[in-house]
């Protein structure tokens, strides 16, 4: 397991219920891919969404996004936190 | 005040030690911008850095990661977040 930041873009104009949506549809699904979606943040003037998870691999991460119906632009492994 | 997530890329390689130089530089002056930095995230592989602050705006986020030395790529805010 590891931690991962993903990033997606275009969502210009997201409001705090459609992001607490689309979390809530990750969170109902991600255990099927042993991912655990921790936090979101939203710039919804640049459309920017970013989201921390704890995952085996970024690929289990973006298959949670793509079956909820919002793919990541990138995950990035980010190992080092402080 | 509102959050903010700034972006870095080029670092490459980055490790553990290096991240929290860098954070610890941020702290110590942070003060004389009203800027928090909350937490940090390195993905050493693309070389890309996420922190998390809160801050009176993005120039002030921006202003002291230019005096430590490492200007962020882009700083969003993002208001929205669960």
């Amino acid at each position: 397991m590891s931690k991962f930041m993903d990033v997606h873009s275009g969502m210009t104009g997201i409001t705090t219920e459609m992001l607490a949506q689309a979390h809530s549809a990750d969170l109902a699904i991600q255990d099927e891919e042993g991912v655990s979606f921790e936090r979101a943040w939203a710039d919804p003037v640049s459309g920017t969404v970013f989201c921390l998870s704890e995952a085996p691999t970024a690929e289990a991460v973006q298959r949670i996004h793509e079956r909820t119906g919002h793919p990541a632009d990138n995950v990035y492994e980010v190992p080092i936190n402080v």
